[in-house]
């Protein structure tokens, strides 16, 4: 396969894909955060309205609107 | 989607409509710091005046001005 | 052996023929995800349909399509 | 916001402004270490002179001049 | 001694004799994987065939053809 | 303050100072190192005579001369 | 100090006189590796003849040939 046909950012197309929908996004060390994507850039960092963290045995708690940055994300999953 | 098309830094536009208003800031490892942004800059070092830190069972602990820099911070919420 | 025969990137070989088929990502952290790889980019970033994670003693819950991104994997197996 | 209107870094006109008072500095890992700011460069490296470090339930034990390097810094807090 | 005198990256040397062979992969955090090596990059990205990793105080358990991302290797050891 | 007033690297002076008195140096993961400071470089590769490593309740284990990798150097201080 | 008179890389002078003798490697994670060191190159990338591993409570188990990437080495020690 040659270099030229692996495409530039698989990343971007599945954000593009989900903007104003919620999606969930698991950060290194293991939190967890929800919320409606607004935004997001080319380093993957990421602004959610509405968003909320899940708490260990409590739920979520609404955090608003957050700032994550990409090299903090592991997984990013639309719902 | 074209490459064109994506914002350069979604970070830095949450980030000036929030100067002056007191944002919440989680650190790697899990602390939690906030206070008012001062300024910030293109590595998303932070600026924060009358800031405090979270301290576990004991509510919030003042800190004065504080500089973070940008690669320890994971999350960042307006409040 | 001269610099020139060291093939540029071998991930994106194993990756191509992948395509379409179910992989079994192991992440940084421990935590291991499979689903049917549906596109990758040249970061390694990683989109699965059809995702699931182990959760330890209890089999794999459902995660829909993820976005996994490129320096938080350790391994890739495709199955 | 236009990119041009950030500033390139904020974290050196803090510090400029620090240069001969006491700061304290939080490192990567949870050590606290405090001094008077003698010096620092373009990599956020610190020279701190009469630099003392905080043990765990016993105050400050002396460290003299050192140098930390920026990579390992978390916030850094006039004092 | 001069700065050119230095081999470029003797990592592909060792690689390139050992193609073929099984080699044991020491990952960081500790895992051990161990196979056929197959083919390898400029990034030290390793794909091996026939591969199997250690289960603690249970021998190896088959992997199959992996990938493996080649900043999470710490040591690998022709065998 | 403009960018041209900051030291492009304050930590080359302070080890220039150094050379061939004891500094001790505390690594990343908490291991402290202490010997005669024989040379270093642009990366902050430092290179001790007459190394020492601190055994937790046992005092100092002779290593010899050792070469430290500069990006595992969490503080150096002159003695 | 002028920042031409820092060496460009104090490392791989210490490397070249120790060719060919045994050294004694530190890993990230508190590993420890020793043999003869055969070759190393500017990534400080390092392959050992006759390597030997620490194993706690028990001595050294035997490894043969192996290659460490560099950015896992934490210390260097010419025996």
């Amino acid at each position: 396969m040659s270099q030229s046909s692996v495409p530039v950012d698989t990343a971007h197309k599945i954000l593009a894909e989900a903007l104003g929908q919620v999606v969930l996004i698991r950060l290194r060390g293991g939190k967890v955060v929800r919320g409606r994507l607004k935004s997001y850039d080319i380093h993957l960092n990421i602004v959610l309205d509405d968003a909320e963290e899940e708490v260990v045995d409590s739920g979520w708690r609404k955090l608003g609107t957050v700032l994550i940055r990409g090299e903090n994300i592991v997984v990013i999953s639309p719902t």
